[in-house]
C-alpha cells in the first residue's frame, strides 16, 4: 500500500483533513489503470455482446428505491451505545470481541448480546436498529424531495425499460450495461481500498425469455474448467458443462458468465490460481436474486468479493411495474402459434333487438366478450353500471379455434456486477513481485502489457547531450504514433530501471552510445530484463506488436548486453 | 427534443416515477456521443498537455467546502411564500414575472419586492433567503459526519496538491485534470438539458508560477481571429496576440486557453459561427477568480455557456493551507541565486565557556541564528524558556554575503472547465440540419464523422437472402476490424437510409445484386447522399480513413447510381 501511495496509483481521500475511512482517491497511475480495465470491460460486455451501454443519474428519487425495496431491505444492523453514542456494525463486532460469526438478523444478534451480556467500553448498553446504507439527501430547496445516492447503477436500466425495450426493437434477448459511481453509507469500513462508501460498478443487465436461459457462444467456455464452491461449502473442479449438466450451476446462461468472467479476469491480470466462483448462501443472497455466484480472489484480505453474478429473475420489472403502473412487459412471439379453442357466446340480434331496443347494441357486445366454459342458463352482462340478465334464449354457445401468436411476459435478468475499485486493487496485489537482478532484491510489479498505465519509457543513459535531446526525440515521435510514453533523465540509469519496474512500465528504451553510430536503442523487457537493439525507424511498430501481445522480446532482435 | 429522444440520446430521468426537473439520462447513442467528447478532451487536454489525470470522490467531507468558500458563498437567493411554502429563484422569478434583469443581491431583491409589492399567487408573503446549492448528506451512522457531494472536480485536485507536486517532481508549470460529475442544488431548474442538478465536468488545473504566465505553444494559437464580448460588452474580432497586446485578454495563458478551448469546440462539432468568449462582470465572476472568459455557444435556448477558463490565482491552496496548516507551497529556483548582505552574530566561544559554564554550548547557538541590522549592545536569547541577556563583549558582529537559490511561493492555477452535458446537446444543436433529397425533406444530424455513435451501417438492398447473409458477415468483419458497426434489414432501404441520417452515421453500406456478382459494396455518404463501389476486402481501410479526415468519398471511387 506504501508503494501504490508513493508512486501515486491511490491514496486515502482529504488527507490534509484528516482522512476519513471509506474514500479513496485515484492518482495520475491508478486512474490510467482503472479505466484501460473499463475499456476491456466494455470490449468484453458491451461490444462483443451487443449491448448497449446509458449513463444515468447518480442521484435518485425515493419511489425508485421504495420500489426496488432498497428502502426497505438495504440495511445492515447496527448497535450503538446508548452512553457513549458510539456505533458499530452489530455483526463485526460480535467477530472481534467474541470471535463468533453469525448471521445479522436483528434476533440473532439480541439474543448474543443478552447472553454475552455485551456492553460497551464504556459501560454503556447497546441499542439495536437497522442501519439503512443508502446516503440520502434532499432534492430542491424547501421541503425538497428526499433523494438516494444509488447504491447501485442496475436500478437505472430497470427503470428505463421500456424505452430501452424500444431502442432494442422490442426483440429479446438484449443486454443493457451501465459503467459509474454508486454508494454504500458503510457504518464503519476498515479494510482500506476493500471496501468503499464510494465505489465504481460495471453492471451488465443481460434481459432473456425465462424459458430461455442459453446463450449462443456458450459453446466458447464449455470446456473451461473453473473452481467452485457451492452454498453447502462443496468445492468442485471441472467444466462449466458438465457443471451446467451436474446441476452445480443452475443454467448455462449462469454458466456463460461465469466463464466470461473469468476470461476477463485473467486478461485484465487477475492470477488464475488465486481465482474462484462461489455460491452465495440462502441465508446471505440479496433480496432480488434467486440464485448468485461471486468470482473471489485471494488477496492479503483474504478471499473477497470482486463480481457477483445473481439472477434477478423478474423481481426489478414487476416491483418497478406495480409502483409506477407502466406495463414493463414484453411481448413474446411463439414458435408456432397456439390453437386454442374456447367457447364463445354469439349473441342473436334478431331477438335482442325487439327485446332491449336501443340497449341492445352494447348488450350484444358485452355478450361476445364473455367466454363460457360448458352449458348456461343466463348471463349478466353490466350495461352502464347496470347488471343485466339475460336469459338462454337470446345467444348460442359455440365452440371456435383461435391462433394465439404470442403473449406478454416479463423477461428475466442475469446481472454480472464488477466491482472495479476492487478489481484494480487486486491485479495490482497479483502482479506484484519481487525478485533477484544482478545480486540485488527488485520489486516489480508484473502488469499485463495491455493495461500497464506508462507503456514505454524513454531514457538517456547518461543525463546529458546528446543524451538527452536524442531521448526527448524518440519519445515524442512515440507519443505521436499514439504510444503513451514517458522520459525521464534524473539518476542513474540503475535506479531509472528500478522506478519503472516499480510501476509495471513493460518496456525502457534506452539511448546510449551505439544510438549515434547506427540509430538503434536498447529496448528493456520489464519482467526478464533481457535487453534488445531496435533501429529508432521500427521502434514504434516493434512496441505496438509487443504491446498488444506476450511475444519475448528476443523474437524482435538479438540479446543484447550493455 | 422529441428526436433527441426518440432516437436515444437522452431523455428525462425517472419518468416512469413523473420525472423531476434537472436530471437525465444518457440513452445509448448519448452516452457514446459524450464519451466520444470525452476522449477527445482527453486527448487536447490531457495527452497533449502532458498533464495527468486523477479521479477523487463525488461525496466529499464538509472541511473542503468550509475552506474553498462554498459553505457560505455557493448560493443563490430564493424566495418563499409564508402561505403556500412555494419556493423560487429570486432572480428568476423577478425576470419572469416583471421582466426586470438584477444582480443577486438580497439587498436588490428585497428591495424590489418592497418597490413592486411582490406577492406569491396565493396571496402570501415572501420571505428571502440564501440557499446552499450543495447537496448535503452524512457520512455514517448516529451523529455521523456530515458531507457534501462536490459542485466542482477542481476541489479534489486542490487537496491532493501536496501529493501530485511530488508525483509532478516538484517543477511547475504543470496541470492536473479531472473528468466526472458534479452537482448542483438548483432552486427550480427549467431548461432541460441545460440546467442539471447532477452534471458531468471536464476540468484542467493548470499550475503555475504567477510570474510566468506564459505557455510554450501559444504560438500555435497566436494567429486565431477569436469573437471577444468584453466585460464592459465591448465586442472585438482579433487575433489571440493582439487581444493580449492590447490588454483585452488579461495574460498570454489565458489566451493560449482560449485558443486551445476553440480548437476543442471546433473539433467536436460546434459551429464556430455560433461561438463566441465572453468576460465575466464583475459583479457576476466567482469568489475564488480574478479573471474569467466563458465560450458562449449560441443554440435555441439563446447564447449558453458551455466552457469557464477562470485565473483562480492561489486563492484556493491558499485557503486550504490555512484551514488544513499544511504547507501548500512549491520552492522554485531563482536564474540566477540571489546574492544577499546579511550581519551576522559569531561567538566568541572562548568568552562564553568560562562565563556561562554548561550553558554555554546552547547560547552560542543561539547567538549564530540572530541577524542584526546595525551595532548593538547586546543580545536576548532565550535558553529553555529563560531569557539571557549577552553582553557584546561576548560576539562579534560579521557582514557576510550568502546565495539564495529561490523561495517558496503559492502557485496560481488556470482553470479551463468544461460542462461535457451542455457541450454534448449544442453539438447536436448546430449538427442538426435539414435538406431535400428526391424531393422529400429530410432530418439529418450532421455530426463530425470521428464522434458520431454508430459510424457505420451496413444494410442489405432486399430484407432476404441472400442479401441479409452477406450484409452479416460484412458487418462482423467491420467490427473485427475494429470499426463500430450496425446492421439493419428492417423497412424499405430509403427508409433506412433516413434512420441512420437522423442519428448522423456518416456512412451506410448496402448490399445490392452487384455484390454477388463482384465483390463491391456502395458506400453512401450521409451529407451528399452520393454513392461509390469499393470492393469488400477494401473497406475497412477506405472507412478507416474516411471516418478519421474529412475526404469526399468521391476520392475512393467514382460516383455510382442505383
Amino acid at each position: 500500500m506504501e508503494m501504490l501511495t508513493r508512486r501515486g496509483f491511490f491514496w486515502q481521500s482529504f488527507e490534509i483533513y484528516g482522512g476519513i475511512s471509506g474514500f479513496f482517491d485515484y492518482g495520475p497511475l491508478g486512474n490510467v489503470l482503472r479505466r484501460k480495465i473499463e475499456d476491456i470491460w466494455r470490449k468484453h460486455f458491451v461490444t462483443m455482446e451487443k449491448a448497449v451501454e446509458i449513463d444515468t443519474p447518480t442521484v435518485c428519487i425515493e419511489d425508485v428505491f421504495v420500489a426496488s425495496g432498497h428502502v426497505s431491505h438495504f440495511t445492515d444492523v447496527a448497535i450503538e451505545c446508548e452512553k457513549c453514542g458510539k456505533v458499530f456494525r452489530a455483526d463485526h463486532y460480535i467477530k472481534e470481541v467474541l470471535g463468533i460469526e453469525i448471521d445479522s438478523s436483528v434476533e440473532t444478534i439480541g439474543e448474543i448480546i443478552e447472553s454475552y451480556d455485551l456492553k460497551c467500553e464504556c459501560g454503556g448498553k447497546f441499542r439495536l436498529f437497522h442501519f439503512n446504507l443508502m446516503f440520502s439527501t434532499k432534492i430542491g430547496p424547501g421541503k425538497g424531495k428526499r433523494g438516494y445516492l444509488r447504491p447501485e447503477t442496475a436500478q437505472g436500466i430497470f427503470i428505463d425499460f421500456k424505452r430501452l425495450l424500444e431502442f432494442c426493437r422490442q426483440k429479446l434477448p438484449f443486454g443493457i450495461a451501465q459503467i459509474g459511481r454508486a454508494y454504500r453509507n458503510e457504518i464503519s469500513p476498515r479494510q482500506g481500498v476493500i471496501r468503499l462508501r464510494e465505489f465504481n460498478q460495471a453492471e451488465l443487465e443481460y434481459f432473456v425469455n425465462p424459458k430461455d436461459k442459453f446463450h449462443p457462444n456458450f459453446r466458447k467456455y464449455e470446456d473451461v474448467v473453473v473452481r467452485l464452491l457451492d452454498k453447502r461449502e462443496r468445492l468442485h473442479e471441472l467444466t462449466l458443462k458438465k457443471a451446467v449438466d451436474e446441476g452445480v450451476i443452475c443454467h448455462e446462461l449462469m454458466a456463460y458468465f461465469i466463464g466470461k468472467t473469468r476470461e476477463f479476469l485473467i486478461e485484465v491480470g487477475i492470477d488464475e490460481g488465486r481465482l474462484r466462483f462461489r455460491q452465495h448462501r440462502d441465508d446471505e443472497r440479496a433480496h432480488y436474486a434467486i440464485d448468485c455466484w461471486d468470482a473471489e480472489v485471494l488477496t492479503s484480505y483474504g478471499w473477497i468479493e470482486v463480481v457477483g453474478i445473481a439472477d434477478r429473475t423478474d423481481y426489478d420489472l414487476k416491483k418497478h411495474a406495480e409502483h409506477s403502473g407502466e406495463d414493463l412487459r414484453v411481448f413474446v412471439q411463439y414458435e408456432e402459434p397456439l390453437k386454442v379453442k374456447r367457447r364463445k357466446i354469439i349473441p342473436n340480434m334478431r331477438k335482442l333487438g325487439p327485446a332491449y331496443r336501443d340497449k341492445a347494441k352494447v348488450i350484444s357486445e358485452r355478450l361476445s366478450e364473455v367466454e363460457v366454459d360448458g352449458e348456461v342458463e343466463f348471463v349478466v352482462v353490466n350495461v352502464e353500471g347496470e347488471e343485466i340478465e339475460i336469459p338462454r334464449e337470446f345467444f348460442e354457445i359455440k365452440e371456435v379455434e383461435e391462433e394465439i401468436h404470442g403473449e406478454k411476459i416479463f423477461p428475466h435478468v442475469i446481472e454480472p456486477s464488477f466491482g472495479l475499485d476492487r478489481i484494480t486493487y487486486a491485479v495490482l496485489e497479483h502482479c506484484f513481485d519481487k525478485d533477484f537482478v544482478d545480486g540485488e532484491e527488485r520489486r516489480v510489479l508484473r502488469l499485463r502489457r495491455w493495461i500497464a498505465p506508462i507503456p514505454v519509457a524513454v531514457l538517456p543513459l547518461l543525463s546529458r547531450e546528446p543524451f538527452t535531446s536524442k531521448a526527448k526525440i524518440i519519445a515524442e515521435m512515440l507519443r505521436r504514433d499514439g504510444i503513451y510514453t514517458d522520459y525521464d533523465d534524473s539518476g542513474s540509469i540503475g535506479r531509472r530501471y528500478r522506478r519503472f519496474d516499480e510501476i509495471g512500465t513493460p518496456f525502457c528504451i534506452t539511448v546510449d552510445h551505439q544510438t549515434f553510430e547506427d540509430e538503434t536503442v536498447t529496448v528493456r523487457d520489464r519482467d526478464t530484463t533481457r535487453q534488445i537493439r531496435v533501429k529508432v525507424d521500427e521502434l514504434s511498430s516493434v512496441l505496438r506488436e509487443l504491446l498488444e501481445s506476450e511475444r519475448d522480446i528476443t523474437e524482435f532482435g538479438e540479446i543484447f548486453r550493455d
